[in-house]
């Protein structure tokens, strides 16, 4: 059982890219959903899509619950219990966090994308987006924010 | 060893967008790719990509085999060892099925992307597009569909 | 603590495509950076993203440390744990490293996108693209690539 709604179409005329420097404070998560707002508002986004995009190894990208906190404690646990840090890995140069780090990092992911309605994105009532340090000591996280689309004043040719 | 085929370019010029509602019976997996086809052949899309988005947190988009049923059973088998009802989560208080939910969630993501060839999705032979679901009880789950690229009766000046 | 740079603007203008066959000698990671950055200097990319897509379900695309190659003996290390062969699954039909490769494939995921800049992909120091083969014996893989943004020679009205 599935139903589609009205379909609405525009002209997809412009990519506007910038980088976004996140200060995370050490294994948690972090969220940047109104730095993304921000950038849109900045860019006067209409309809089109957004990348969000990690620079990283050890930390990764979540679309996740924003409600209650208890939510994001046991994630970090429940990835703790997928990847724990006394499990033997060959590469621990870098201390015994990195190596589970960056099991969490290749099963969460670092690319993600959201539409936006209007310049809203269209997330869920309940999502937010987050940067999640998988290090324990604080770390500065860089990622690329890229919205493709029509943006208020170009010629959209919205039908 | 890698080969890389001729490359086709074309105008990317318009973005559509449509909600699809799909209504889950519980648990499982539930597949779109019927779904997602029709919305390119109501737009008329040529080429380009299709952004798939699921609005919710304890719910998933997944590519997986659309052939051996067992498969999606496995699947789920496999994300219940991972993300165990019983396993003395902090949040609780939406039923023991909803902590795992954000967790299967999270692991498999709720954002993807397939590219359009001549209007049709580029799936493998076995692929195909599904929402998994990871309540036990139905739920209607909302997503976006985003086509970006070029569409029947546009100007797509492929070269 | 977040901080936003400045914002780059420009036409959207094209969508280029192309196939990449990759053939993997059995279980580990193959990186393909060298082929997706061959791909993009072939179309003249100047700014967007490049879309990677794996038509596969027992293989899957990964973002990960491309410095000390202890890192993907890990990984292989750390999915065998998470998806083991000797776990039970109904679906055997294919051998038993079967069913934990579509496992696998679910928890990476077979699309990913990363932002291009003046031409070059925006991954971190630290980060290459690799499919990641979780069957025992060789495999060719079959990858759509698909760039969407302004290339060289196309009007680009950068901003």
């Amino acid at each position: 059982m599935s139903k589609l709604s009205a379909i609405r179409s525009t002209k997809a005329d412009t990519i506007a890219t910038a980088r976004l420097a996140v200060a995370t404070s050490g294994e948690g998560f972090f969220e940047i959903t109104s730095e993304v707002k921000r950038f849109l508002r900045q860019i006067g986004a209409r309809d089109g899509a957004v990348l969000i995009y990690l620079r990283h190894t050890s930390a990764s990208l979540v679309i996740q619950e924003n409600a209650d906190p208890d939510v994001r404690t046991d994630l970090v646990t429940a990835l703790n219990r997928l990847a724990p840090a006394d499990a033997g890995w060959v590469h621990d140069v870098e201390g015994p966090d990195d190596m589970p780090g960056h099991i969490k990092s290749m099963l969460n992911g670092v690319s993600l994308q959201v539409p936006v309605d209007d310049g809203d994105l269209t997330l869920g009532t309940w999502q937010g987006i987050y940067v999640a340090e998988h290090r324990t000591t604080p770390h500065r996280r860089e990622l690329v924010l890229q919205f493709c689309g029509s943006c208020a004043g170009s010629n959209t040719g919205r039908d």
